[in-house]
């Protein structure tokens, strides 16, 4: 096992109906900015709930953060935490409004030319040292980000991470029963970038990792076991409170503490959703097959212990064992009506130029967990998954 | 899935060779308290280790917090804290020393009549709300407590618990190989510690807490896989470092949250260290195979999914599965050298009447998960512990 830190001081409130706690989770005398997305959270009444429940305190409210957010809508944002002295920011959406407000509090915090410093210039980022109280209140399983201190923002047709210690919310407080209402396909998408979010930080190469690796499996499991079920029945309350609480164990640090983690599906699939607008979660099913083909040999012993624990695979040899987990892995996505080619989404192979030049453009042109995972190679993996 | 909240902001700083970072975590003016046991620390060498990071900063040292700490021992430090205007307590040791910290940090910081208030009135506890920060560097893998807020004191011939969120350490320090000089037995009562910790929140009743479940039984597996190699080999790295990181993971709240809980084996057992001076290990080797034999019915569900998924029993009936995982897990504990009859501990049956006294003195009289186990219940296990 590798040395490590571990840290997140996030407090999770977890279960139905536990909106009127807000009151004594937000300061009684802050000013207090809600942000969200497009407007589903006031469609379905959560926000009124919200509100309501923040009774007598000062509210400005702050909407339109869309997916993927743009650098552009949350600059907008940030004037109003420092015009109207803001002192408490509340997402309530998914990762992405959850993500954008994290940039917003950075942003607003930074001291030093303009904020665009943050994402054109990443150890810009470190000289952040404090923030603004933060809460949210998740209604898309998925990200993670309600218990983390990173985030995705969309800035000049490029996705860019941010990540500080700063940026841990306070609270979060996930409630399964917001998701109810929630679309078929990002309920599939979640269920997706959960799956992936945990194999990016389990199928590496062997290193005692005991307990992470035995956690990253079970959260794997439960996936394989609920995933259609929360799809088809969105209002079966289990199934879909194991789909969320899976979704913020996958990604707060915990399963990746002390072992490799590999993120070339995420940074890859990020090129395919600023170039083509595809869903993050299904760039993650394109890329994440293929290019555990094109690794096969790289992930050997993981990719065989995957096998075995997830999917049971025992009675044939170590290279059957490796092409079924690939292709139930495979299976598992499109179950969930998540295709995974690039032809179903209509990108055609004269674009896989383009895909590089972006990698390249970005940086990103030695990935995994090796650090050996070329843009050569991520030519064969988008070739591979056509 | 029941409603919860989970919150822990302790910072692990988990690996080899760290202690050179107490420079960084530790305020630069901070006048520092450190607490130790029996001495093990000095003759090793850690506490001049410790001594020598935090360099230029005034440091007072108190030795002696004895296993299963006492009162009268602790108090004596809650005297220098005040005296000595203390602004950090570091406990280096394993989870007596830091039980023991922790509730003399709860007591220098109690407004009340007596600190001992705080071990006879529970409701006392939670008046305190503020503390000092505090640090700890585990020497013994086995109680959590360097990543919960919670300990157990005695006083007064019986064991007490306390528990309150600002007694989260603000840091502790894992490394592994200050485990190494270990005498085998309290690696092993470790082991069984650890285990325990885990099947008072897993083996109760079924609740679709499937993340809790299989990290649960993650643990539960790598035991059994590192506990004999870690005793037997106490300087292979990976298997130590192993037990430590499940230990802590087993509690620190993140199995419980959300799932019935049964903590009856070490209400029980904490009444036979008290009465005999049994390890605390020990006592809950003894209390918990013959528990569940008692309780088999009320825990079926539950004992055949850890029959199944822990030890891979499959192929026999489900009665057959329980008995077997009962009677693998007392061979479990045997095989670490942790013997699990009251006999083996020059126990008699006429002691029985004195124990259950005990725990009705101490209001021990519904204990588990469905708070239905009577003295008259107690009174079989341990006749069926003999």
């Amino acid at each position: 096992m590798e040395n490590f830190d571990f840290y997140n001081p996030t407090k999770i409130i977890f279960g139905k109906n536990r909106l009127g706690e807000l009151d004594s989770l937000v300061p009684k005398d802050a000013k207090v900015l809600i942000l969200y997305g497009g407007g589903s959270v006031k469609k379905y009444g959560t926000l009124k709930k919200v509100s309501d429940s923040l009774k007598n305190r000062e509210i400005i409210e702050f909407g339109g953060i869309e997916p993927n957010p743009k650098y552009e809508t949350l600059i907008k944002a940030v004037d109003i935490v420092k015009n109207e002295n803001i002192d408490f920011l509340l997402a309530v959406g998914g990762g992405s409004v959850i993500d954008g407000v994290k940039f917003i509090n950075l942003a607003a915090n930074y001291q030093g030319n303009s904020p665009s410093d943050l994402l054109s210039d990443s150890s810009a980022q470190a000289k952040v040292i404090t923030s603004l109280p933060m809460g949210t209140i998740i209604t898309l399983p998925a990200t993670g980000s309600e218990m983390n201190s990173g985030g995705v923002i969309t800035y000049q047709h490029g996705k860019h991470v941010i990540m500080n210690p700063v940026l841990f919310p306070q609270f979060s407080m996930i409630d399964p029963t917001l998701t109810y209402t929630l679309p078929a396909i990002q309920v599939a998408n979640g269920v997706v970038d959960t799956f992936i979010h945990v194999v990016e930080q389990y199928v590496t190469y062997p290193n005692e990792g005991r307990f992470q690796d035995r956690t990253a499996e079970g959260i794997l499991l439960t996936l394989i076991e609920i995933g259609k079920q929360t799809i088809n029945n969105p209002t079966d309350y289990d199934a879909r409170a194991n789909l969320s609480w899976c979704s913020t164990m996958a990604l707060n640090g915990l399963i990746g503490s002390g072992v490799p983690t590999d993120w070339s599906t995420h940074m890859i699939g990020h090129e395919l959703t600023a170039m083509f607008g595809i869903d993050h979660g299904q760039t993650l099913a394109i890329i994440l097959p293929s290019l555990w083909e094109i690794r096969k040999d790289k992930k050997r012993d993981k990719l065989i212990q995957y096998a075995e624990r997830v999917w049971n695979i025992n009675d044939v040899d170590d290279n059957a064992k490796i092409e079924m987990a690939i292709a139930k892995t495979r299976d598992f996505f499109e179950s969930l009506g998540i295709k995974t080619h690039m032809s179903d989404y209509g990108i055609t192979s004269d674009k896989i130029d383009n895909i590089i030049e972006a990698l390249e453009a970005h940086g990103l042109t030695a990935l995994s967990e090796t650090k050996d995972l070329t843009p050569e190679i991520s030519r064969k993996i988008l070739e591979n998954a056509m």
